[in-house]
């Protein structure tokens, strides 16, 4: 048996991760696909998940890849449709949408799993590892890439709720959260709102995760290559590095670990597993640490900040 | 038996409230107090939670009446010492220090309890009553106060941390989500902060609660009387008001309730009955929520406000 899956959302990280991954993943298939603007030759096409959800009453499981800002919207309509619900990250605009989500799921016994897909990448389970066997003193998260270039033309990522930088660096908490037993609580953040924006374009994180601390810096101002690394540094005096954003893990500049990308059909296999158990999966720990950025922020105005030119 | 309280945080909420109702409550008494600068007659008065707790083994509860931004390093000094954690609203600084002091409570075996003073006005709970058997159409909050006269001097209030407007927003935010049975969630949000300060003096929030709408407008710049109210209009064509702060429940202009005021003494009472059951009560969606207003907010910078001058 195979489940039948529709995607909402058809723009770069469905054609570029969610498509492959569905076909790659044994027991699930792509069934139909709602999107207001793209079609697919070779899946029933429809411009929205009303009109799909009317016309494939066989899906068994909706995911959504659409811009977080109308995720509650749809998912509240597939979960009161009785199909499963996968989430792009992050799974809402905000956390109370995703208690709403949460309790909605539980009602109509649907599974709802909130995906972190930085959390399947190769290296991750392995660092994860390494690290219950000892104690890091220290760890720095950077995080830096070039907007223009990995969000081009995506104006919600700019819009109230669109999180700004927070949209990549959610990326390295839901790592960050992964790899650490204790609890990561946020102690203090500086975001930088370039004038006439509303979401920040950098943001400077100390956290601390029992008395480990943690710093985090984003910022979409690189013009470079994208740097998108965890530093951890032991009591050992190991200096250990998970980089390119989890794929590659070394340990005092040997490697340890380098494995293909296999991150969205890991996310597939599990949302198969988790309807076939009836369990859910809705870990908001990545979300809640950016909402406390926000809400305890120090805010400060940067340069006007032109998506379009190169500079 | 009675339980022995250390208080810490000899502000104006404490001497206020805090005192008289432990005096009022069978069951507890004040055994030492903390505070950097005040003392009490009557009470053994230390300069830090740190020399209180050392001082007085016989602690049963501490209790921190501090602002905000402190209050995660005592309340997790609190747990650590064995000792059950009595919380002013908000119970901390962000959403994930309330769960790493959750975690901690949960090891220690200890009771935590996030307090909301203004559930505990004397008609909340008659006009929750009331509302179970109705179905509210519209809902809208009206939280408007002189910052001047209610929070003199508390330069903690303006700093990262301090939510402005939000301290006193939560209290409705907290009736809110007591009276209603359908969770509720944030869809969008304005926060008007003023030139050169951190926190907003202003807030307007579109929420939902099912399907019902719900408005809350939050004013610091009032100079007249202050007025804390929520409307409710049902489908029976009634207009209900809960009126000062949850003190007077009114219906279509006749009052149904209407009593004094013992919210802190219900909290204390509260406490002990925690205790003795060897349980918690800590509720974050009204802290949820305001997380999420910061996280998804459009935001105004609004006229320089002088916290000292009179108009």
């Amino acid at each position: 048996m195979s489940l039948a899956i529709g995607l909402v959302g058809l723009g770069a990280i469905a054609k570029a991760q969610h498509l492959p991954a569905i076909a790659a993943t044994e027991g699930v298939h792509l069934a139909a696909i709602a999107s207001r603007n793209a079609t697919l030759p070779d899946a029933p096409s429809h411009h929205g998940l009303t009109e799909m959800l009317a016309a494939h009453p066989e899906l068994d499981i909706v995911s959504l890849c659409t811009p977080p800002q109308g995720r509650f919207e749809q998912g509240m309509e597939v979960l009161h449709a009785g199909r499963h619900l996968m989430l792009e990250k992050p799974p809402a605009m905000s956390l109370s949408e995703i208690e709403t989500l949460r309790e909605t799921a539980a009602q109509a016994e649907c599974t709802i799993f909130a995906t972190w897909h930085s959390r399947e990448a190769a290296a991750v389970e392995p660092a994860r590892a390494w690290l219950l066997e000892r104690k890091a003193t220290r760890i720095a998260i950077a995080w830096r890439e070039d907007v223009r270039k990995w969000h081009p033309g995506q104006e919600w990522i700019w819009q109230p709720g669109g999180l700004g930088v927070f949209d990549p660096g959610i990326n390295a908490l839901s790592i960050l959260t992964r790899l650490l037993h204790d609890p990561v609580h946020l102690k203090s953040a500086t975001l930088n709102i370039p004038e006439g924006r509303q979401t920040p374009i950098a943001a400077d994180l100390t956290l601390c995760a029992g008395d480990t601390p943690v710093t985090a810096q984003f910022d979409w101002r690189e013009t470079g290559d994208e740097l998108w690394r965890i530093t951890i540094e032991t009591d050992e005096g190991d200096l250990a590095q998970l980089d390119k954003g989890g794929a590659e893990f070394s340990v005092n500049g040997a490697q340890i670990c380098r494995g293909n990308n296999h991150e969205y059909a890991r996310l597939y296999a599990r949302m198969r597993d988790l309807v076939a158990q009836g369990q859910s999966d809705l870990d908001l720990a990545p979300l809640r640490l950016v909402a406390d950025a926000f809400m305890t922020a120090r805010f400060n105005t940067v340069a006007p900040f032109d998506t379009e030119a190169a500079q």
